[in-house]
């Protein structure tokens, strides 16, 4: 049976490049960066060179402003509670929207607990947050307003550069969670404002793990994790070298490649997109039909459960997504669908399809060549397809 | 020039078979545990198969009692400020000892910032905790016991079956910081009456940047990370499945080989002590000398400065350390070595040799032939050194 792995939106492989770039720090002896010995000061100076390589990703100033860390639910979770905890004097009012990932959507609901206040902006049926709403939802007592670059699930893009034009405007730091953009699209954090940026390698086919947050120089945190110091205090806990040096080289390879991979990668999206709005009647794009990922392919099906489709798609070996892998234990309708105004039913017979480096064209005609006829099984034992669809 | 690497409590190779283990996950392609489809399910079964060998290496009842963390520091963290945040009704004190990993350290004084009180245990000359001083700080107050299985730094095992037996008597929860113990030492939660135990992968030969906490059933915490839920929600974010899989694979093995192995490194470590003790004049052994770690030989030697003596044997080809390399970057003398009552030029003149998997006998006749005479042109250079040392 044909394999096709269309859920690079949960779980990546990570790049044999990177894997090769990793082994001497796995495979071998090597020490810790803190060491003073000659291995240890190898480490360190891998280390560094990664860090290089995600701040020339990013267009961030100065490398020192890159802190490594364990993935993007963790960088989010430093970048916004390191924040509030440093902010107290200033104020107490968070800005974000409503369709942030998970981690984001949880931290900020512990910080209400806390006592912050949250102001959760809503997004047009694109997925495309308001950014005037967003203007004025920011006052006097604002510390952060955090906003995703781009939505993992849905594929919009979000209209940072016109945030962080705002927040410079307001005199507010941005928060910008950049796990299911970086290494797909260009980021620019000097260009665009961006004082604080969640990145994870797994995302950009490095190793799962690890992740970084950019942190602008006078942006003041406080750490999760108190211990040995390392990352200029940000960040405790002995280095991962390996998993640094992969990230940095997955860093490396994502900007020599992604113009190319993106352009190749948009061609196939359009391809499945346009294959199944023409052969599959009641189908839907779901997210902005323009401004996306390139990868990403989120489809609804009317009096189809997702869930059904999900695991007819993998007995015919495709594997994709009901939506946010991070979500999916749960059987509620995702938050994201929720906020682009789709009714339960509707969220309920939605998927994702995300896209790869390991796929090709004959994937996607293999998708088109499957799918209308699955999604027709399963509409014509429900109850609810009207007769027309079947006909 | 020959290499001997004698710094295992600062990083570790990973074990090949380890690498083996780890490979389908981490080169081909995997799903996200929490996906519904094939692949998905196949990376939840490794996690799982995982968390049992963790759970066996520790002995503990049920495999769901183990949270997988991205490594030790975290495991700390999570610990005691997860039960502090638990227990404000109970009480707001934490009874720790002086000797504690810095990550201990800094989280206790981080938890008296923010109005903890925090009673710290001295230790006698050889490092070993005054159990009954550690009985009589428990007050009905006390939330808390934290006390480490052994002290990476000068090895000393810590009576943590006794400590245990006064935690159950009075009804206080004890975490064990097990980092530098676990996979060198037998432990048993259960026998020894842990409620919340730390590891890390590294320290046992697995990869870098992933680690667990032992909670047992009953246990509440609060997460550090708020995030998608995983780990039953105590440690959000997506699942380091190739980590996850090599630490699982790391107990495994620890678990066959760790007799043999301990018996070995106990032979060439009294090996290494033995022949420095008799052939350096005005050389001592810092911690316990018989209920130490396997592979640990903290030697100490007068007039002569530990990180000089660190530079001439990595010139030699010599990797050690001068303490803790956790710490090596502050200038400070290590705060165990202060703790068993070493002044600070003794602390200054002490050098860890930390044994591992890949050392031999040859490896500690190298250093024996070596390090004599660096000690002795360095005694030669110092305007301390007392004549006769020299003569």
């Amino acid at each position: 049976m044909r394999r096709v792995y269309m859920d690079y939106q949960a779980a990546r492989p990570v790049d044999d490049r990177v894997l090769k770039s990793m082994e001497p720090y796995a495979t071998g002896f090597f020490g810790n960066p803190s060491s003073l010995h000659m291995l240890g000061q190898e480490a360190r100076e891998a280390v560094e060179d990664s860090r290089l390589k995600v701040a020339r990703l990013i267009g961030a100033a100065k490398p020192q402003e890159i802190i490594f860390t364990s993935g993007g639910t963790e960088s989010n979770n430093l970048a916004l509670k390191g924040v509030a905890a440093r902010s107290l004097e200033k104020g107490n009012q968070i800005v974000t929207t409503a369709i942030e990932h998970i981690s984001m959507i949880n931290i900020s609901k512990y910080l209400e607990k806390q006592g912050f206040q949250v102001s959760r902006i809503p997004v047009d049926h694109h997925g495309t947050v308001d950014v005037e709403k967003l203007r004025g939802a920011i006052n006097e007592k604002t510390i952060l307003v955090s906003v995703m670059y781009a939505n993992g699930e849905i594929g919009t893009l979000e209209p940072i550069r016109e945030i962080g034009e705002v927040c410079e405007e307001k005199g507010v730091p941005l928060h910008v969670d950049a796990v299911a953009a970086a290494g797909q699209v260009p980021i620019d954090v000097l260009k665009e404002n961006i004082d604080l940026l969640s990145l994870s390698s797994n995302d950009m086919y490095g190793p799962k793990g690890v992740g970084a947050l950019y942190v602008a120089e006078g942006v003041r945190l406080m750490p999760l994790l108190q211990g040995g110091g390392q990352e200029r205090g940000l960040r405790s806990g002995s280095e991962n070298v390996p998993g640094i040096v992969g990230m940095g080289k997955a860093a490396e390879l994502a900007q020599a490649e992604m113009a190319d991979e993106a352009e190749r990668l948009t061609r196939l999206r359009d391809r499945l997109i346009k294959g199944v709005l023409e052969t599959v009647p009641s189908s839907f794009l779901n997210g902005h039909p323009v401004l996306r990922l390139p990868n990403n392919a989120n489809l609804r099906f009317s009096y189809v459960e997702g869930e059904s489709l999900l695991l007819s798609l993998d007995m015919e070996g495709i594997a994709a997504s009901s939506g946010s892998a991070c979500t999916s234990k749960t059987l509620e309708p995702s938050h994201v669908l929720t906020a682009i105004g789709l009714l339960h039913e509707q969220a309920h017979g939605s998927l994702l399809f995300s896209l790869g480096k390991g796929n090709t064209e004959d994937d996607v005609e293999y998708v088109l060549e499957v799918l209308p006829g699955i999604v027709r099984r399963l509409r014509t034992i429900s109850p609810l397809t009207p007769r027309e669809l079947l006909a």
